[in-house]
Formats: C-alpha cells, structure tokens, sequence
C-alpha cells in the first residue's frame, strides 16, 4: 500500500524577505507518494534532522553563484541526517536498514535518493549522528577551512569572529584557540550568546553587536588590531573590523547573513584600510576544499571527542512544517549552535520509522 | 649673499575636498633661504619636476596609514626629478654637480636634503629624468607589483585596469600584454584617453566610463568574465568589476581616487559576489617591495627601451604656485599619464641653475 508523506516546495520568490506562510508564502506544502517497489538505484531514507543554513536564502535567487538556484516548483534543497529504510537491489551491497546518513534529501519527511545523495556516516564514540551536520560536516569543515587556509591563522594572531554563536562561527573561534591565538574575539547577538561563548567555549571576549557602545568594546578588545577576521555577517560589522585590521591582515569573507535578506546589500565602506593595511579579503566555498574533508573531519572529529571543541545544536520543534519559520528564525539569530528541524525524533528506531511505510 | 625661494606649505586641513587657493586654502606660499654654507651632510637641490600623486589627499589626513600624515606647517611632502647644486663635506664622496637625483624635496623650488632623501640616478640610453619618477619609479613599480605579485597575472588572463590612463594604470595595462593576458581592458574618463590607450598603447578594449552605458560596454568587453582587476579608482566601477569576477579573481586595490575626497567613501555593496566566486582582494603598498625594486626597475628600462612599454607624461607649467590646482585637476582626471608639475624647465642647464644662487 502506498504510504504518502510531506514535502515543502519553493513556490514564490522572495521580494527580499521570506515569507514562512506555507500558505501563500515563500514555501508551499505538497503531498507525495514512497514509490514501491524502490527504483534499482536508489535508496529510501527516512529524513530526521533537516539542517537550516544562512546560505539558504541565497540559493532562491543567486545568480552566478557556486551552485544553481533551487527551482521554483521543487522541494526545497537541504541537508539531513537520515536513516536508511531500504534500498533498491543494486544498493544492496552499499547501505542496510538502519544506516545513518548525511543525505541531500531537501525539505521532506522521506526521500529517494541516489547513492551520491546519501552518504553513509559512523557515528564515532561520544558522537551523535547530527554531528555529522555540523561540527563534523559542512558548518564544522567552512570553520576550519576558513580559519586554517583561507585566513591562515597563526599562533599569537588576535581572531575576531562574527556570527560567533552560530554553527561555522563558534567551531571557527574553538579552532583559532586550539591554533594558538592570542586572543580570540566574538560578535554574537544577546547576552545569552555572549555568555555562553565567554563562559563554555573560552572565548577571551564576547561582544554583543546590539549594545550601543559596541564599536567601542570591540576597539577595546583588541588593543594590537585585527590579525584575522572570520566573517560570518557582513555589513556594519565588516566595516568595523576593517578599520581595526591590523598591519597584512587576512579577513575570511565566509557569510553575510546581515545582508542575505537586503535589496541592496551594503558594501564596507572601509575598505580603503585595506591599502594602508595591506589587508587580504578572500571569500571561498567550502566544497572547493572536499578532497581535503576526510583528514580535516578525523582531525575535529578527535578534538571533538578530546573536549576542545564543544558543540550545542539549537532544534526546532513541530516536524516538517516548522521549517520556514525556522529560516526565518536563523535570519534573525534565535539559535546558539547549529540550528535543525527535527522532522521526526532520533529516539524512534528504526523499526518505528519502518512500521511507518 | 643667502638666496630665497619659495615653499608651499600644507596650511588648513581638507572639508574634504582640497582647496587650491593659496591665499585662504589647504596649501600656502612661504619664502625660505638657503643656508650658506651647506652643511657637512646635506646636498643643495634644483627641483625641475614635481611629482602629483593620488595618495597625496591620504598623506594630509590618513589614520593609521603606511606613513605619518603630513603636519600643518610642513612643507608638503612629495618627490620631485632634481639636480644637485652643492653638498656639505662628508657627502662630496657620493654626489658631484650636475647630478639628477629623485629627491623627497617636497613643495618647494630648492631643497637641502640628507642622503637618504636624494637617490642618484644613472638615466639609461633613450630614458629621460622624470622617468625615474614615473615608469621607472614608485608609478610604475606599482603597476609591476601590483599586477604581477599582488593580482599574480598569468598568461591568459583577462585584466581589467581602472584609472588606465594614470601614470600607474598606463603602465599595469602594458605589463598585461608583456604578460600574455589575452584581453585588456581599460577604464578612463574621457574618449581621448580611451583613444590614446586603444590606439597608442593597443590595449584592447577602452571603455570610458562617463558614457552612460560604460557597464553594458564592460559586460560586453569581458565575455569570459574578470581574472584580474587593478584598481585604482574604487566605488561603482570597482562594484561593477565585482558583478563580473570570474572564478578565483584576484583584484589588486592598488587606490581609490574616486574616493579621496569624499567624506563617506562607497564601499563595493557587490562583495558578496566575493564568496560565490571566490574572490581574492588585497590592498598593497609598493614599498613593501622595496628590496625588489632594482631587479624591478632593470626589467621596467628593458621593456621602455624596447619600446614595449610607452611612457606619457602631462606636465602642469607654471612653476611651484601650479602644484594645489594641479592636485586638483589630478583628482579631476584631467591628465593622460604621469602627472608633474615643472617648476624649472629641464633645459636649464646645471650652470644656469647654479647662477641663480
């Protein structure tokens, strides 16, 4: 008997913002149908934990950018992790029932997948499955690629990081630490946030960029200038940072999620400090660097499990629908950590995901 | 008998623009004597020909720049092609009468100077003076710099080069061909320039960018998109070349002479395009390559000997009070190549220097 299940569809352009209205918004709900028998080549998964990116918005309406925008009418694109249900027969020797895995399934409670959209992941000990969404998948990878070869960090370096409770930017100042930074600096959006990275991660300073006097504590926290800059927001912030780069600095244009939602995004002004300064701003793309993956995620995967990287996910609950609202929610900075939907709970087994076909 | 001259002094800070008039403006004349004797560590200078340079409205009131700004009172900074009249006793060793020099004379008809701040030069066959002081000097070492280490041009390569017609932008655009680019476009703001750099120096495309439609003819003249950018002007063409980065661009932001003056310089607002195409954007200061500059400067005569670089110079009359409304009319772009003002006629022969003494 065939099972049906929920998808969410692009369905209007965002004119700029996102619209969370399943009903006339920016996302639409479809229904679908698991096909049966499974296709030869093709895996079936039951969608968990559906990861939330500030790089989202981006993939609506970018033009040139690394990766074709979603079109309007499909599921929307994304990341989760996923469990395997079953698979066609040509997939037999490559996954069993209850694998864990990272999977391209897009904004859906199941999926059918093909073999490069489903990648099998171990759980290492003191791992959860979700780690491989974040501190060990594309959010932990961006921190570490960016901090490590894009802005070359260097023992004594003072690092400023943006968006510093976010999932790229609180594995980013971990790593600067674990790097030998003299002094590590984060911009984070409430108390909360700041206190928590001070607090639970080490962070020499935390500011919170919606204090009034916020220039002036960042000038203060950094009395030797800016060595390197890992940039996760844009806008004001960037424009702050350039004026207290320090002598060759190296900013990691890795995100702007300030201006992602803007009409008119807002260029730094300051960037004439770049002459005098002889600064280097580079943005990169992650997956330019994924012959590289393996040996970077064993190495954080070890300093994971040492403690020198704490990680903390932030979960919206209420299934599938709840994930526009969640985007928009990611926009306006509510979560600490990684921010996930959670489609359906990691405590069913996979039996109860079964039972449910 | 003590012989005077005149100075020009840099007298009341900018609002932002320069105001050439020396009687209430940024600048004023001073009259000053010649010490008679010289003493034991000085050289006695002829300064024929000043040099007018972008960065001279950053040198008035920059921050935390590459070099201290000029104080108020001073005589303004600037280099000059200058011929040596007398020298203290110790110096006799290492100057005789008659010789050219590049001298950090500053704004002034004569100028006693140590050592340090007047560097013989050996004009080589076919050379003149004054090209110590622009293609075979901090103009076109820039050019070097810039485009063949900081922007790492490679053959193929298509260049874009703003403010082309500059004594720097001239230069960065040739050393593009010499360099195998396959396509160079220039930036420049008037169709005599854009002429004069199609026609005499072969750059392959001219664009001049007060035409109304200069961004469709800039998308049109780079069909594989942006590999290097030299920029020396900033603000809109700056953000448009940013529209039009190709791939692991490198743009070189070498000034930003549209930005001088204004009180809130325009930052590039299409930064973002930085990440999707992973854009490299560094901000130099040729004296960082100080140590190079003589293996620079030997290719830099080969290439003007062989005719493979063109020189040009616009040369503003009218002696030492021309120097504020020729800074001005720089900012202006009203010159095509390296601009100098001529406060005594190379043809005056040393004897006729030394007879006004």
């Amino acid at each position: 008997m065939a099972r049906s299940y929920k998808q969410i569809i692009y369905a209007n352009t965002p004119s700029p913002a996102i619209d969370p209205d399943l009903s006339k918004g920016t996302f639409a709900l479809k229904t679908a149908t698991i096909p049966d028998p499974i296709p030869d080549d093709k895996v079936l998964v039951r969608v968990h934990y559906l990861s939330l990116d500030p790089a989202m918005r981006n993939w609506l309406t970018a033009k040139r950018s690394y990766i074709a925008p979603v079109e309007r009418g499909a599921v929307m694109r994304g990341q989760s992790i996923a469990q395997v249900l079953s698979m066609g027969r040509n997939l037999k020797g490559q996954y069993k029932v209850g694998d864990w895995v990272v999977a391209l399934s897009g904004w859906q409670e199941y999926a059918v997948l093909g073999a490069q959209e489903a990648e099998k992941i171990v759980v290492p000990p003191g791992c959860r499955p979700w780690d491989a969404m974040s501190v060990l998948g594309l959010t932990g990878l961006t921190a570490y690629f960016g901090l490590l070869e894009v802005a070359g960090v260097k023992p004594g370096d003072t690092v400023v990081v943006s968006g510093a409770a976010g999932a790229t930017g609180m594995v980013a100042g971990q790593l600067a630490k674990i790097k030998g930074a003299k002094r590590v600096v984060a911009l984070a959006g409430s108390a909360d946030k700041c206190s928590f990275l001070k607090n639970e991660l080490g962070f020499d300073v935390a500011i919170n960029y919606k204090d009034e006097d916020w220039r002036k504590q960042l000038k203060n926290a950094v009395p030797d200038y800016i060595d390197v800059y890992f940039d996760n927001v844009g806008g004001e912030i960037l424009d702050a940072c350039l004026s207290l780069a320090a002598r060759n600095a190296r900013f990691a244009i890795c995100g702007a999620i300030s201006q992602y939602n803007s009409a008119k995004p807002q260029g730094p002004a300051n960037y004439l400090m770049m002459i005098s300064q002889r600064v280097t701003m580079k943005g990169f793309i992650v997956l330019d660097f994924a012959e590289r993956f393996p040996a970077a995620r064993k190495e954080l995967a070890q300093w994971l499990q040492e403690g020198k990287i704490k990680r903390k996910e932030y979960i919206v609950k209420g299934g599938l629908e709840a994930a526009p609202q969640g985007l928009v929610d990611l926009y306006a900075g509510v979560n600490t950590g990684k921010m996930m939907v959670e489609v359906a709970p990691l405590t069913e087994a996979v039996e109860a995901n079964r039972a449910t076909l």
